[in-house]
């Protein structure tokens, strides 16, 4: 950890939460530090507010850097805090959860929860540097670990089967998986940055069904990546039901998803008018249907904007 | 005003105030519209969250316009809103005061503030239209044309003193002054959209001093315009007193303004510690000294970043 704190810009404000500074705020010494509750409720208006606030009285200026010290919340949180702040100010990602270190804190996205909706409110604001330090996985219990590998599985399914091979992984193969992942992210983000040419929007399979699990459970008790696990077998699903998805791929997402210890159902599935609610406020969704990223085979995946709502309500009560 | 409404895109949704709304309101049917209470208290977070919610739940999407028509706190406001919702959605500025429609609807700044200063967040975000309708000033009051006259002052002051030959201005030559405001700031901002070559700045001829007297009266009992033309008959004089201006110009300036009927002096510059403290907060100001735009001559401007703070407060004093 020391070498990624020597390796920060000297004026800087670091925003971080509780948990996150309990394990590792000894590696740090005389900062401005901001350590917010730990928990999804930190991306809400109200916290926005208090960190805005709090960067404008540390005095922070337009040359100041913030630093995102923790898992996605956090690096949401503050990254939109970096993206505003004075019109926006340099952003330094120091993602401390595996699935920040492989999804979140790469690609520029952040943005905050109305309670309309996860991740209404938002920017484009890609960090000047993402420093990642694998140490601080060690800290992650068994459930965490997973939250972050479930993204590990979704960059198989969509784009590269020969990572599937590695998974579940290995402990010391760890660190080679992380690099892949944020390979393969960067890659995608890089030609599609604001997410205007689809291609982006692969990245979101089992996103648009995982995202609503999260609403309408209260966001907490099914984690992001447990959430998305659900959704990806679910999806696959659909796929195979739209006949987008060749037969058996369902199967072996389901397969994949269990030998990792991540759900693939759950009973909040048959809260079928909710979710079909929260999928319709999608920000991919238009008027002509629902909005998911589907899997033809293992390894490709492509945006579809107009699925029929009788077929997703269909296809959730089939579980 | 209906060309302007005939030209707004169809899937859009209206933020406006009450002022605004009772006077133009009927030259539109069957929109969606938010209507907020008039005055610089709406560029607020809390506006701002109200705003973003009643968006949400009006089920606009990523392609849903987001019209601003008001003033300049609408245009700040609406346009930050259309900035981070779904981290940005079309914005069509639809200004109806000469303040705005010379200055803020166009160049892409768009912000709220905190209770710690002024447009300390906010973006970069510029509208896909302006639609400007001069039949809107009809129903201004001689104090808010002045307000917008005072930025027409400025674009003579800092790069074209023979608009200065045309004011104060007959009101039959406001349509070609108006455009004629708009060509100038366009072609800076167009050169400096974000405001990192310095050159944008020259735009804040008396914005230093005028912000701080906003903030240090509470918005509103000192109009924008008029605490502008108070920051450039100052700032003109703090010029003289660096060596950086022209003798006689501060004396040009101040004659200017006050043809116009506009201030050029207040009691509140008596609060040399209050005031200091907030130009010390300015996005612009470095840890060597406060920022300023000053004039080397009528018609030239430049930023100058390191004025020592006691001659600011030798300046104020002098009055």
């Amino acid at each position: 950890m020391s070498a990624a704190v020597d390796a920060l810009p000297e004026d800087r404000v670091i925003i971080t939460d509780g948990n996150v500074w309990s394990a590792w705020g000894s590696a740090f010494s005389g900062e401005r530090v901001l350590v917010l509750p730990p928990g999804e409720q930190s991306k809400s208006m109200r916290t926005y507010d208090e960190a805005l606030r709090w960067v404008a009285s540390s005095g922070a200026s337009r040359r100041s850097a913030i630093v995102a010290f923790g898992g996605g919340v956090i690096g949401d949180l503050a990254g939109f805090v970096a993206a505003s702040y004075l019109r926006g100010v340099p952003l330094v990602q120091l993602p401390t959860t595996l699935l920040a270190q492989v999804d979140s804190s790469v690609g520029g996205k952040v943005g905050i929860d109305l309670p309309e909706g996860k991740n209404l409110v938002g920017a484009f604001w890609p960090p000047t540097a993402v420093s990642i330090c694998l140490e601080t996985l060690r800290t992650l219990d068994h459930r965490q670990l997973n939250n972050g590998l479930a993204e590990v599985w979704k960059y198989g399914f969509i784009m590269d089967p020969g990572l599937l091979e590695l998974l579940p992984p290995e402990t010391e193969r760890l660190e080679s998986i992380v690099k892949r992942c944020i390979e393969l992210k960067a890659r995608i983000v890089q030609e599609d940055e604001f997410e205007t040419l689809g291609l982006r929007a692969i990245l979101n399979f089992g996103h648009t069904l995982g995202h609503a699990i999260e609403q309408i459970t209260g966001y907490g008790p099914i984690l992001h990546g447990e959430a998305i696990a659900i959704g990806m077998a679910f999806e696959a699903r659909l796929g195979e039901r739209l006949g987008i998805t060749r037969t058996g791929v369902a199967e072996s997402v389901r397969q994949g998803l269990v030998s990792q210890g991540l759900p693939t159902d759950s009973d909040c599935l048959e809260r079928a008018d909710d979710l079909v609610a929260v999928m319709r406020r999608d920000k991919k969704a238009s008027a002509s249907g629902l909005a998911f990223s589907l899997l033809p085979e293992i390894g490709e995946c492509k945006l579809i904007r107009d699925v029929p709502e009788n077929e997703v309500r269909a296809c959730l009560k089939e579980r």
